[in-house]
């Protein structure tokens, strides 16, 4: 099966926004096995919709849109296909009353261009929209595929990942698919683990081998074609086994997943309990494992000590340990072990982790930009410190810094041994 | 003039590179005043390149060409738009004496593919890469122009600013170029704040006025074609002025900023400080904050009291207010309004903050998801509590709540009045 991608609106051409969405969907209609020849980014423009769309035909079996629609009369892919279809717009109910409810929950006057969101092209199946108001929808003519998804990428990327893709794969029928497995890593990058791999990545034909750097993490997707998924399973669990050989300590999950999910569960499973103290994070750490649900049962929470003053005020350390000639300050390792301990002590959990660093973009108190100190401190066992340089923007120090004492914290909690 | 960008690269419709390069092109076209109409991306294909290339005479003036220029066999741009103009290839001794020097530099042998980099298509223009080694071309038959830039974005980027920016000028002439002013707008959404200007935007002819939704805030461009800066002002400016009159209690900036970069603004100009409590956005909050560089003068920090035992603990909230069957509970107007107290006492702050809410996916307390308590505690003024009823998944409740308080701030420091 040929896919096209058709991304609508202004803005991306207008440079204001990066079209992630061709992006996330070539990936997901790769793991598919569909292949995409092209895509088309066009502005909010009826006819040239419509131009896309009788050019996109000639060339794909299935046309995936994304953007155009939303409530405002800018917002044109449902009215353009409709009628390159000669079919008309019906009103979906079930979408209408969820955004009236909307509406009246938050005692808003509903505006009338709302109802467009719940427009649905005639004889098509609705795709719901379980991150946002504006109604799916999947249809087929004449042998071509239609599936149109919201813009924002948050809502775009639930609707695929849900509705669509079911959709997508009960049109596939009896084609061989592709079924893939994901191994996570964390504590090594992308390079050194494509170097511990090069020579089973160069030979591969069948299971093929991909790795590729998400946020913080590498993940390896490892994929071969099959009619079903005994006979997928037999090849990928064999390679499976030769990259664990090889790699299997930095394995953190066997599916998708982030670290901090990872993380939780072994918390939960073990019944045990974290608290958090941070400096150059901000917040960052304690956000990533409070987007997981449900972690209120293993993450009790912590404090963002971002001045001197706080540290003192709110874990008690004193302020000779952090000011002075002759003081360790704050970005120093006594410090580390201080947070971590104060901070577990505070919140009486099993664990305690702490940052303190330069996450730049100039240095601090002498340190250079991306000197990381960690704190780890367990209940009734010594405390330990980790150190870390590490590289990139402000942005990123602070990303690596929370993944890195995360890495350490799984270690400890999985058994690993820390090295 | 109209644009068309042609992206060339299998790695785009695998979806494991980011088609960024369209969006820089296009930001850059736009402010020269080019409109772009359509971009495309095609695979390392010279027949599906060529299709590319026949269409995109039909729809622009001008086509714009990334990727396909480098050493290996997949490189195929200027083979088939030579191909496609009945062209020769020719050697561009300059670019070949370049890369012969690189490689004896360093001591390599030169790979003779490595040739390839130095071809230009007979006629075409050479356009110089100072940050690689493939050259550039540019030419034009049959009116229509054609510039070849090479796909990492660095030597893209270096070679579009340099002699491809001025080639086509050269070939624009005297035509009148796109200025434009960003408005940012907080407390309101993009279908009210469009509502609150739809006669505006209806009778938009010059300047256009285009809202669009950025993380959390809005934004409007409003953009007009001149020939000179001074020419385009008096023209923004009477735009700009009536938008103002309508809405402009919620401008927050006239420039792309977020919104917690104005609150830091206004706290570093009036010398005050803030310090945060959280709850259900679990460090957020925080961390949007402290991405800013500099932040920790105004941001001295705060807790993440994610469980009630962290409330009691490190906020001194007593159990009875947060626990117990006659309890307000830990989501109640007066918890958000202790916390908020206690937060800035702890931290000797101007402002203390503090949000206690349910993020979903399931209820607390008997709460419904996407009820939110905020708190805005002031040194020396009585204590505000806002209650909001937030919509979306886990994720956008906890982007939303956080912008909420945010915007609050802003009203507070900016002077606006609370409604």
């Amino acid at each position: 099966m040929r896919a096209e991608i058709i991304a609508v609106g202004t803005e991306l051409l207008l440079g204001q926004t990066v079209n992630t969405n061709a992006t996330y969907l070539s990936q997901g209609l790769a793991e598919l096995g569909i292949d995409v020849y092209f895509q088309t980014v066009v502005g909010d423009n009826a006819a040239r919709i419509r131009q896309a769309i009788e050019l996109a035909r000639t060339r794909a079996d299935l046309i995936i849109f994304t953007g155009g629609l939303g409530p405002t009369q800018d917002d044109l892919t449902k009215d353009a296909l409709a009628d390159y279809l000669n079919r008309s717009i019906e009103l979906h109910q079930p979408s209408m009353d969820k955004i009236e409810e909307l509406f009246s929950s938050r005692g808003i006057h509903m505006v009338e261009s709302n109802r467009r969101q719940a427009h649905l092209i005639e004889g098509s199946e609705p795709l719901m929209n379980d991150a946002g108001l504006a109604v799916g929808n999947a249809l087929t003519e004449d042998g071509t595929h239609y599936v149109l998804l919201p813009g924002p990428p948050r809502e775009m990327k639930v609707m695929f990942e849900g509705p669509a893709k079911a959709w997508i794969r009960s049109i596939m029928g009896e084609e061989r698919k592709l079924f893939s497995r994901q191994l996570m890593f964390a504590g090594i990058g992308e390079s050194s683990l494509e170097e511990a791999l090069i020579d089973l990545i160069d030979a591969q034909t069948d299971p093929s081998i991909a790795p590729y750097a998400k946020d913080g993490e590498v993940a390896i997707r490892i994929s071969t074609k099959a009619l079903e998924q005994a006979e997928a399973d037999s090849r990928l669990e064999a390679t499976e086994q030769q990259i664990k050989s090889r790699v299997g300590k930095h394995l953190y999950a066997r599916e998708d997943i982030p670290l901090e999910e990872a993380v939780i569960r072994l918390l939960r499973a073990s019944k045990r309990t974290l608290a958090s103290a941070e400096s150059l994070t901000g917040g960052l750490f304690a956000q990533l494992l409070t987007q997981i649900p449900g972690s209120s049962g293993e993450f009790a929470g912590g404090v963002v000590t971002y001045t001197n003053m706080m540290k003192h005020k709110l874990l008690s350390i004193p302020m000779s340990q952090l000011e002075g000639t002759d003081a360790p300050g704050a970005v120093s390792e006594s410090t580390a072990a201080l947070m971590a301990e104060r901070v577990r002590e505070h919140a009486d959990s099993d664990f305690g982790v702490s940052l303190t660093g330069v996450a730049g973009p100039a240095e601090s108190e002498g340190k250079p930009v991306g000197l990381v100190y960690f704190g780890l401190a367990e209940r009734g066992k010594p405390t330990r410190v980790f150190t870390a340089h590490l590289s990139g923007n402000r942005g990123i120090i602070r990303l690596r810094a929370a993944k890195s004492i995360m890495y350490r914290l799984w270690q400890a909690l999985s058994g690993a041994e820390i090295e």
